[in-house]
């Protein structure tokens, strides 16, 4: 098939060089957008009176036509002609003729494809945005539902001090917040306007970028034409937050899976969101949380293409830029699907309370507690820490826990302590001591529920301010 | 050595354990963020009724004693002390006894490294966005002196259209205005104060971490103590930005690794800033670029080590965030000194503006000119592009540029053509009809210049403010 | 649909998770060694008296009329069943009844995925290392013709010393060498044998994991049935070897790029291996060298994924794993297109012979050569390359090359220079001094040239021997 | 300071340019392979006639005294000379005169750096390659002492069969073999001689490169000088076997940490291992574990840093090649370090076979084997699977575990059931009924173990060979 650039060429391209070259399995993703800039650049082409009216009414009517075409399943896709912007055009001529020939007045392909991955982007950040803060809920919605559920608090996967549920729940809270407002970040380096650029240095025809910039309710247009064709950074930007936000669920993933098995049981999945074996008839096992957890490497894997991509890459556009799809797209649809399935997996699993319960009733994580008790009686802190080390081993050498111990055995270690010494030692006095900013405590927690509320109706907000702008 | 924490251990740590798990050989560049972060401690245990007013003194005059040793090179740091934290507080604890044991009441490590690291990150911020600053003004600076150099502008290599070294320049004006602005948002998460947190759950005792804040210029405090101890956001986020910027870098690299060969011969580096060969008497090379271009790399690895650190750790604080040092700060010299290299680099070159302009009147790149020429004499653009793509094959084989063409070979093409398209040819002229905004026009490039000034006025107002708040 | 492992539970799959679970859109790919691999199973069940013969004969037909199915393409592959395992299983019991529900006897999916993929993993190393030795004979082929074309070879992109196109293409033939030794590392990785390793730890049934070996060609089988199902070494193997492979491609790739452009203007791509622009006439863009460069990144992406994934994960099957398939089969398909489309251009490209030795004339490459000449009259090397570098300087001063100053301007800067010092500077001479092993010169390169066609013809030999026992 | 290669420079070299460019703070770690390599290239120079025997004997001793110098402390390194060749070159000459200045005839910079690079990185290789095998001992003698103690195999982090420890660890056993075999991979890539090469096309000097290869015993000479200078297979190679080497330590370090908590409570490092918290008296932390896991981030992002450092990098050497050095070093360091510290780790460590044992006697890992035992009482085994599914079901609604149902509960389900069920179930039948090759029954297992033995000893003959090879 005739290339549309084939002027100066006295042969056709090879067959091969067409199949790597081509871009429209994965680019006609985008095909609402090109067809959508397509009519306002036409608008534009009439407005500044580079083409006639007349064409750019044919034009307007002949691009909806194909995009009513394109959303039945009408329209047949062409390899040969490369990309989504040729598979259009060609289409666009086919059908209107010479008035199609006039569409591509004062642009080039390099401008009009950083067009649509903008306008794409955009409507892709709002979509993300709205999965997260659903998502966001969820967290918030079973925070209270635990917000007096005793559990082991960990560092190093150690019992560290106990914690409520909700309060581990309200740390992921807090990521997400971060992750949303790196959203925006994204927002704000996909919100330029590109088209006019042009293949480098614009055009030489009296257009009004501005104009075009108004229709696609655009904040900001490129200043400078070569850096409007060459710039990715928004693909970077959000393969970087794609990156943070999947690490983030990686850490949920993984608490996920320890707390799903045997040894913890902390948590128990709904069936709808667990698998079995196919060999061991047993087996129910976290597949979901498993997933994410290994996504995480593929999202990572594409944002460090993308920079390698990049690196070295003279000014300004260059073939290597058409790497920048493939990557994205799949980065976007995966946490998309994370986003969604969580929301539900969350939503529904199974909180064992009382194994929680137990495990905090069990353990060491109250020394930190009997510290402070010391202090508290004068002993400067650093030498607290050492008498209740020796307490420790002295009870795990005796197999009792830190409440199992009495009066006589702590007094072996230090004169200070008083019969008061075993309130300090109740998991739930433990949590509830705690009323520093930020910390566990029933009456700290509830403070932050509430201005979780607070925050999500903010997002709530800003998103749909968004909305109104893709 | 005995461990602070040594307590419940009845054994000495593994020698090449301690070698293998210390930070001070890194971490002490922290020194001066952990002496100022312990002072603020200390002073609000005693606003807080937490330690006595007159260990609260003491604490505070021998935290500067301890600052000004290490500043003047007379302070000795043990590997047995494992980080900045245990070296300054044992030796807190040697001049001045118990009352340097109460300093750590009501805090861990935990919360003390992510104190000293978010401090660090925000004066590094400043002083990374002062260099960036320094650089664009650079930039800005060498493209007013050639705001009339007309050169080729390329896309694939190939040359395209033409344009100005101006333009050229503003190109990268532009990406680094979106480095400055995504410096910015690593400030907002670096800006977030984690003192308090304790090791997980805050801790029991009355503290106020908003007089922490206030006293050490954060505007935000974490609200969630296990997020606090947990997060490394800010890292990653600074790695984001550094590896943007690194590639921004590395195409400028690339373009002067270019300009400066013979086959180009564009510019020419100072003397001062390239370097010779071994064996070959004849070589200049430059290094700086290539060197630059290749730590890019560098910086990539460092995020990419990051990310893949923090995949899937439970919460909360885990052994792995100590690996948040190093990166991180190699990152951070790696992109100082780049910036400063470079600002001095690009100020001294000398750029070929005859060389350019020869090469700008000898190609092709005036060619989409004759396209639109036919275009404004009614063409549809379709079909004026394969006619051109025509001329174009006929002057190749001829051994002619466009210039050199007669009409009458043009009309063998189109009978559009007349007398008037030699001076659609004329790269200056194709240049400055390029008005579109954002094009490389001298006009529209001198409100360029002009909007370039005012914003490194704002960059310098938004920097000044940042500078009082670290 | 019901799912096969399905006894314990009392809830269906959702459907979110069905298609995120799902792997059978990609690893339908291995149907064909899911079925090769399932009939060596059935085979080895009779032989061992594990399932009656009658049922092993029908199983063995059941599962070659799925395969003649698959490939005719009236199969249809069903997202609830989840992977082509279970896609196969289903169908087969359906068809054959009771029989086909006794072909899992003894194994699991995770032996079952780790056998095909082993099984893929070998067709694949000999698809590509077919591939590779293609295009080392072209590149072999393209120096034989070019082995006496000057040109200037380059260090930090400045030009250093005159060599010969053929000596440059060598570079990359021993880079490919390396490459192929590379892919047969990948080889013995992917030769284990895993399956009965089980789920996790073998099977209490009588089976002969030997025999299962033989019948499928494997050399190596699995020593410990956790390390069979966990190991995921020879993706990581082929991914890093694609790397450096790509890595290599994306070299050469920018050589491409800068001997097409005009500045250069050493090669000429035909025009079946380049393509035009949308908007600009003029243009010729050796996309495909572009595209490769950048497809780099996605390989690099590809590999780094692979090692996140799999970083931190405990023994042995974590659903995880499923993320080893699509990248490694992007990997594959990136490798071979490159190869092949490289292939076919390499072999048509123009070698702009004259351009190239009008380079070498008209530079200073042969520098080294004065020095090396002073040192054959006496001077200590390093004095004699302070001497050159002083002519050099003077030569750009005064605007000549070394071949164009008088004896006389040599004797200014050093007594040693006679009239013979000219035949030194002639490029060809350059050259061919320079027969050190591993040189430039015709006579070294020509012995190179040929023991390229043994190391070919060795290459054959072990690729024929591969061929057998995939 | 003047630089050596200054001859056609008018200015010093910029002060932040000579400390960017200089690599002499890391590469005087290659001062013992740089020194030996320019006493073996003296040697040539004398036997090929290139410089006079009286002058070789003066450069080799030397050197001598300059290595005896460094070794002792007693060697100022200078920033200003760039690099370990410059500092050693520069000290000689000063010392020694004309002779002196003799010693870089025929040779460049570009290959006395691969040179010295290629040295280090085989003595690097037998290093490692000897801790590896010392941690492979450890390895192996751990599992002997755990030959008959039981414990749950898993799957997706959920008990899954039976198995021993000993199983387990030669699962680990089987990784290290790979990687011990992958690092011989890397020697070959490594054991190929550069020198000769020159800047880039050999030299005019009469040299014999299979001489100095046969003093520093080299198998193989590099075939293409351009090649040569241009090549870090080897580095990327190495870096790929440490990234995978430290997936698999990643892969134990998790294990590791989730073993050591209270929640598995299988092992128990010893107090020499493990470190506390400076604000939790309880706390005993497995650090070393949590580094390694976190240490594989830095490892991979070595590798990708390389990666990307040498994408799209013209031929022949550029400066970028520089940055081949740090990233190696660190690498190196850190996978010794980890060898070293797990092989003492491992070797002390308590098993906890008690809580092993009664882990594995209240799960349902035993279920395959009930199905299996269906399967032998002629069901096939899908719906053995199924039947079995439901058993499971009901005995977790009555909390009960497999064992504790009675025949009677059994035959609800299927009528198939009878008495010798109950030995099915025995872990320790179950375990030893897997006698499948590479399965975990005590008999398999002491094979491997015979095996193993085996495997180290030729592990040692090889490392043996390799060592005089250095």
């Amino acid at each position: 098939m005739a290339k549309l650039w084939g002027g100066r060429f006295s042969k056709n391209t090879n067959e091969l060089v067409d199949a790597f070259n081509a871009s429209i399995n994965y680019d006609k993703r985008l095909y609402q957008e090109d067809i959508r800039g397509s009519i306002a650049h036409a608008k534009m082409l009439v407005k500044c009176g580079i083409i006639p009216e007349a064409d750019g009414t044919k034009i307007v009517a002949g691009l909806q036509d194909i995009l009513k075409d394109i959303e039945a399943g009408n329209f047949e896709f062409s390899v040969a002609l490369e990309d989504i912007h040729m598979n259009v055009e060609a289409r666009l001529t086919e059908r209107i003729g010479d008035a199609g020939a006039r569409l591509h007045t004062a642009r080039s392909r390099n401008d009009q494809v950083a067009l649509d991955m903008h306008m794409y982007m955009k409507r892709q950040i709002v979509e993300v945005a709205e999965l997260l803060l659903e998502f966001e809920k969820v967290i918030l919605s079973v925070a209270k539902q635990h917000d007096k559920t005793l559990m082991p608090g960990y560092t190093h996967l150690q019992r560290a001090q106990p914690i409520t549920f909700a309060h581990h729940l309200l740390a992921y809270f807090n990521m997400l917040q971060r992750d949303f407002r790196r959203l925006l970040g994204v927002w704000e380096d996909a919100d330029i306007m590109p088209l006019g650029a042009g293949a480098i240095a614009g055009t030489t025809f009296p257009i009004d970028r501005f104009f075009v910039a108004e229709q696609l309710n655009f904040k900001n247009v490129y200043a400078n034409s070569m850096d409007a064709v060459s710039d990715r950074d928004y693909v970077l930007d959000f393969l970087s937050f794609a990156s943070v936000l999947m690490m983030h669920m990686s850490r949920l993933s993984e608490e996920l899976c320890l707390w799903s098995s045997t040894e913890f049981g902390f948590v128990e999945l709904d069936d709808a969101f667990a698998t079995g074996s196919s060999m061991m008839p047993q087996k129910k096992n976290p597949d979901i949380s498993e997933l994410v957890r290994g996504k995480t490497g593929r999202v990572y894997g594409e944002l460090m293409a993308m920079l390698t991509t990049l690196k070295g890459l003279p000014l300004t556009y260059n073939k290597d830029l058409q790497e920048d799809k493939e990557g994205l797209f799949d980065a976007i649809d995966t946490v998309k699907f994370t986003l969604q399935v969580y929301r539900d997996m969350i939503a529904t699993m199974t909180v064992n309370t009382d194994r929680m319960r137990w495990a905090v009733s069990h353990d060491f994580s109250n020394a930190t507690d009997l510290a402070d008790y010391l202090v508290r009686k004068g002993l400067p802190f650093r030498k607290a820490h050492a008498v209740v080390g020796q307490c420790v081993a002295y009870a795990i050498k005796e197999h009792k826990f830190l409440l199992d111990m009495t009066l006589d055995e702590y007094k072996q270690f230090c004169e200070l302590f008083e019969p008061d010494l075993m309130e300090a030692l109740d998991p739930e006095h433990c949590v509830n001591a705690r009323v520093s900013y930020g910390g566990p405590s029933y009456v700290e927690n509830d403070k932050q529920l509430e201005k979780g509320e607070a925050i999500l109706k903010e997002q709530e907000e800003t998103l749909k301010a968004l909305r109104e702008k893709i």
